[in-house]
């Protein structure tokens, strides 16, 4: 078979890599899809280990296939403690998503992870949160606590981190969070994902590398800036208008605004919106929703929202949610990467489904012909 | 700016992703140059260290340069003792690459990799030897050597690993092999570290990336079974010749030859060649080269060499030569990821220099519209 005609696309804009039944982004409706499921009605309806269910298996799970799921999960959490004293140990001013990423990478060399990809997966979901909420108590100088079977994913971390068992609600919508974080498309960590399992290599390989690669602020981030600027608002003397008109006149972006896909809104921003407002409401402390209207109705007022086709976007509104349920503000990206981790491990069993190696060329264009002179010389 | 037309690329063939000054494999000379010296001419009279700084920094260093770069080199050396824990502790049947890809990710959680790309860079190819020679002496249950200021990488490695000082040929010969291995285009490896440094990720995120991928037998790996292969010969009874015609017979690729690129020969595996042969001379045990010849020398009378278009590899002899140095089997893959480190931590910073966000598209093909139906009606 000879090569196709070299294309040049340098970030790859509009090449297609891959086939996918696992989410579809529509910005015109706008809706997102799970498997064909709105990812709207399953905020609403469902949880996000149905969800993670439905990615891997293609269909909702029935009540013994997602309690069987479940507890394949709960006999998972834990930590060997080798990986255990990776987080405990971890300096205080650790960066979570460091910390995240070689946990993850750890439990496989403490063989916690099985052998089929299922069971790497598995144990990804299982311990990334366990993990994750173990550093956040560590760095506090307080003790780890095992996970407990009787809690869901988002309910056990709550506990984990912060040794209570949740406020019922506040569980359920860290859930919705997540699973409003499960899947999208082919974005840089999932493609990243994507072309580590394209050699054939394991899934925690590829989701150590998805990680590494929603570390960057071009690709995670903007719920973490979105709160940063809330609190920087919160204790300036600036009323809101005034601060964003600041931001916008020193050229900065105003994060949580705008998305390449969704042009009318995001369907993910929607369901937070409304979260966030009954957080704001039945939770302490500034009006962080109150806030995030002004700061829209702004933007809206100045006609930056449609001049420039942003609207709220997911991370406008899951900074202030996670910030009411307790979660330390450089937790969010994580979060975000417990939550992608069902995507990804779903991502990678496709790529392996269907597999052809990922290898895109470069072009040369530097010297030809150096010669090479003896240090001496030089 | 407008989307360009969707293309349709799986496996992104012949799709220019990148422009790079770092490394050009010309298949049809064919030759394989870093920043336009020949890297034959390299291996003959160069070192892995000053291809390093090569690589990084467009041109061979003075002996000054090269004397502080050693000294940066040196003085990252060292684990720290969160890092060596990790390593020490890992149980003996660890796959290597895991333990490389955990330390890696590690060095960061524990505050030794400094905040610049060029820090980073330079404490993974400081520390990703020590690492991998720690866990070598630890699954043996022998104590871990600190490095030493004297030696350089390839001489450390061997130290570190077999608690000698090692023959000064020896030495060389590693660092040969080192330096061959040092960059060679966009594999996938190398195109994974590339996207993670497109989010604006740090390096050791890409490096981790970089190392999980190449961990993928589809990518790393055929060194290991060349060697694989070699001792499986040697236990036989079977003569070379029939033992690979009975591995054709079965439908069997025999490692190590043929190349997509290089159709002639692969330059790298010349220079591989003469120092397999020399060591094979110079030390005891089976005369693996010879059977290499003997394997050869087959294929071409079978005319399966030229029929197939297929021509020795880097990896026939890479196998040999690390055995031969008491490398054992299992680090070579790693081997290999320890040489590439200097072309993947050159090929992030290029990223970086002229960055533009990697995100190319899935094509979704699964359903839509699918109704929610609840846990009880499933």
């Amino acid at each position: 078979m000879s090569d196709p005609e070299p294309v040049r696309r340098i970030g790859l804009d509009n090449v297609i890599v891959a086939d996918t039944e696992l989410s579809e982004i529509d910005g015109e409706k706008p809706e997102l899809l799970y498997r064909g499921v709105d990812a709207q009605e399953l905020a609403e309806k469902s949880s996000y280990e149905e969800t993670a269910y439905l990615l891997w298996n293609g269909e909702l799970p029935t009540r013994d296939e997602l309690d069987e799921f479940r507890a394949e999960l709960d006999e998972r959490r834990g930590l060997s403690r080798g990986v255990a004293e990776v987080v405990e140990h971890a300096p205080e001013d650790a960066v979570p998503m460091d910390v995240l990423r070689s946990a993850v990478s750890t439990t496989q060399v403490y063989g916690e992870v099985g052998e089929t990809p299922r069971e790497n997966a598995l144990s990804v979901l299982a311990k990334a949160p366990t993990a994750l909420a173990t550093f956040g108590r560590a760095r506090r100088g307080e003790e780890t606590l095992e996970p407990r079977d009787d809690l869901d994913t988002a309910a056990n971390f709550l506990y984990m981190l912060n040794g209570e068992e949740p406020d019922e609600r506040h569980a359920e919508i860290l859930d919705t969070a997540l699973l409003l974080h499960a899947d999208h498309g082919l974005n840089a960590s999932t493609f990243t994902s994507r072309v580590i399992a394209s050699t054939e290599s394991d899934v925690i390989s590829a989701l150590t590398g998805a990680i590494g690669a929603l570390k960057g602020p071009l690709h995670g981030g903007a719920n973490q800036d979105v709160m940063e600027m809330l609190l920087d608002i919160d204790e300036s003397d600036k009323d809101v208008s005034s601060y964003v008109a600041d931001m916008l006149e020193n050229g900065e972006r105003v994060p949580g605004f705008g998305h390449r896909v969704y042009k009318e809104f995001d369907p993910r921003a929607e369901v937070l919106k409304e979260i966030a407002e009954e957080v704001s409401e039945t939770t302490e402390g500034p009006d962080w929703y109150g806030m995030l209207e002004e700061v829209e109705a702004y933007l809206r007022e100045e006609k930056r929202i449609h001049e420039k086709g942003i609207s709220p976007n997911v991370d406008l509104y899951s900074g202030t949610v996670y910030y009411s349920l307790g979660i330390p503000i450089d937790f969010f990206v994580p979060m975000f990467a417990v939550g992608r981790s069902a995507g990804w491990t779903a991502q990678v069993q496709e790529q392996y489904d269907n597999n052809r190696l990922v290898r895109p060329r470069a072009e040369y264009v530097g010297e030809r012909g150096v010669e090479y002179t003896p240090i001496d010389e030089r």
